[in-house]
């Protein structure tokens, strides 16, 4: 057995989510856990279908992108992943998805506004938009630039990954983490669910204010404060 | 075996028709149910996976939201329940979610238009909206306060809960009741349906006029009147 | 065993269309079937959840509305079926639905518009939206009156049941119909995805034009026409 | 067993896909498969409903259109499928559906414009849209004329059906292929997909841009690339 079998079944337990909360077509999405003490994550590997995944098939990779372990080519977004890792030190999972809705408010190139209460029981702020890439960079390593666009528009904006556990890359899709590779995979549904209640909401009506900062603050407390009192 | 079985179980198969109806996503959604001859009230716990429930880990609370019996904190949504069994007497069901369109309609803090026979068979007026709460309120016993928030509303619109059973409360999310948990459900998944066909309609056709007087008093007789002549 | 057996199991698998269709929400629609020869049809009882019906509880009623067998009361929708069937004397199956597009469309009170071949492969006209009733009307004999309003439409318009086998009542829903109960479902689930293309055709393009004449008139007569060559 | 079972075995798979991916409503699609050494294709009969395919059903037919082998009629859209398979001589499969939103573009007679990467995957330009046949020759030998109608549009649009595997016929529907049956279904999805998040992009963000080229031409190239990294 790997020394690697507990990310590899994390990261195949989170992957084999996004099919079943209808986050990803066919094999557009990937999932990964990390091994903080081993230096490594296990991540899904590149376009092979969610029903013929296995934690035996996970590639083991680590935060420099190289492969440790594993005789498959580790997802197309290997580098994003190994970028956030290895300068955001408390992440323990990641997820990247083309899902329906995160995926359009990446190509409007829009932030989404925090309307209502369910997007402050996970967040205070709109959900960060990065702005798309500059040519060269693409023409470069793209993927390795991919993070650090991501990182550069949380520092620029002020956002602390800790708190704010998920971006939208423009005109690409959505990127989410957390402690956990589970955590991840729910920030994904989240952010998916919190993205299409945004446009219905404008659909709804042209002038919708943003949530007042009373009610952000409470909700967000609520779940996440020091005297936290939602949940087990 | 708890002298509160028949609520537990009660609350217990409530809570597990709203995954089934598409009502929530993760734990973003609860429902009670009261027994009124002994003052107390089942409800999901709180953070709990809906896979993971079974009526033994519904919390039994009194009517000032004391916990009676039960090892798992109650929904943090608790005290709103407790407020409106206490003052609304002859409720015996409560359910919240935040399904996508009822949530969209109270994030853009518009009541939802009455446009038809679908709406009109469970109730003559549009689906109220009551008013985000002022700030002193949210920062004290915000959930109290929610139960509060909803009740004024009624009061200053003129509305009675035995005949208006559902609220959108603005940039949070729907509330419905009924005589029975099993009625509450239903009424959420009304709620949910007629919001999503409101919003439909609207953007088929730009000024169009609410239902007519006469149809909305005919289909709602036909359900609720004296000579009511649907169902068994 | 019944003498209209037939006709109930006929009526029974209709309805059970239904909800696997995603036409109906709990009891919001009703099938019925007829048998000519014997002058009357099975139809849904009312207010009887999907997962409960059997083809023994469906109930016969004649073309006057009188219900000639079974225990349970009829829907309420049942004297717009008497009035169709005892008027339009080739229909075999009327199907009424609240199915979310159909209701929209109806409730903004629009024909819906010929876009595009799907559409042209059932009928060659919009979908026709029959006005709302007069107040008069509607607080007589309702449903009865429903079934005139919907024949009124279809002779003030120059069409034939024959060939368009669907209408929205205006504020309501949808009924459609068809030789059989079989075809009077397919027709139900046309009408909504249809319904759904159109809008969402002109969300695409504002000053969409409707179909042109040529392209009508061959995809209707590949289907309907005398050398049609669409199916076996 | 008949010398073009691979093929029947083929083209039923690539049917039986349609359903399941949500991208027909009934018998609203169709699927084929070619076998070019032996110069034919194998396609759905028409009118027959998914659940009661098999293998043995689907209709062996030549390039010219006439059928070889079975006992059932063909779709009706055969002659279309033909006249691709004997121009474009590198397609091994053909699908063709009525899906939700790649008709609804077809309906508005746009092309789908490039907006995310998600659509550079799979193509660097707009999914093209084929004009309205002239009236001439609708009223003439439609099904076949509609095949020529795509190959003259790529050709004034200086398109390669080996680079662009899709196509909205204006009015109708789509249509897709590749190299093989599976590949085309697997374009059926794609379009659907991403003409449903074009239109929600644009709902998002009236004045969106279209993808810049840098993106479209890295996110084509590690798909398709010579240096392709993508997929194993």
């Amino acid at each position: 057995m790997s020394i690697y079998q507990d990310i590899k079944e994390k990261a195949y337990l989170a992957n084999m989510q996004l099919p079943k909360l209808g986050l990803v077509l066919f094999t557009f999405g990937n999932a990964s856990a990390a091994d903080r003490a081993k230096g490594v994550f296990a991540i899904k590997p590149s376009g092979v279908a969610y029903e013929e995944l296995s934690p035996e098939k996970m590639v083991i990779v680590d935060f420099e992108g190289h492969t440790v372990e594993g005789n498959l080519r580790p997802s197309s977004d290997t580098l994003t992943h190994a970028v956030l890792y290895k300068h955001w030190e408390e992440i323990g999972g990641i997820v990247h998805t083309h899902s329906t809705y995160g995926t359009a408010w990446a190509q409007s190139q829009r932030a989404i506004p925090i309307y209502g209460t369910t997007h402050a029981d996970h967040l205070t702020v709109d959900i960060p938009c990065a702005p798309p890439m500059q040519d060269d960079r693409i023409e470069g390593n793209y993927e390795y630039e991919t993070g650090f666009q991501i990182m550069n528009h949380f520092k620029a904006a002020g956002l602390s990954y800790k708190e704010v556990e998920m971006v939208l890359v423009g005109n690409h899709a959505p990127f989410t983490w957390g402690k956990t590779a589970e955590k991840a995979v729910y920030n994904s549904a989240v952010l998916e669910e919190v993205g299409r209640m945004a446009l219905l909401t404008e659909q709804i009506r042209k002038d919708v204010p943003k949530l007042k900062e009373a009610l952000i603050k409470k909700h967000y407390d609520r779940k996440h404060g020091t005297d936290a009192y939602y949940g087990q």
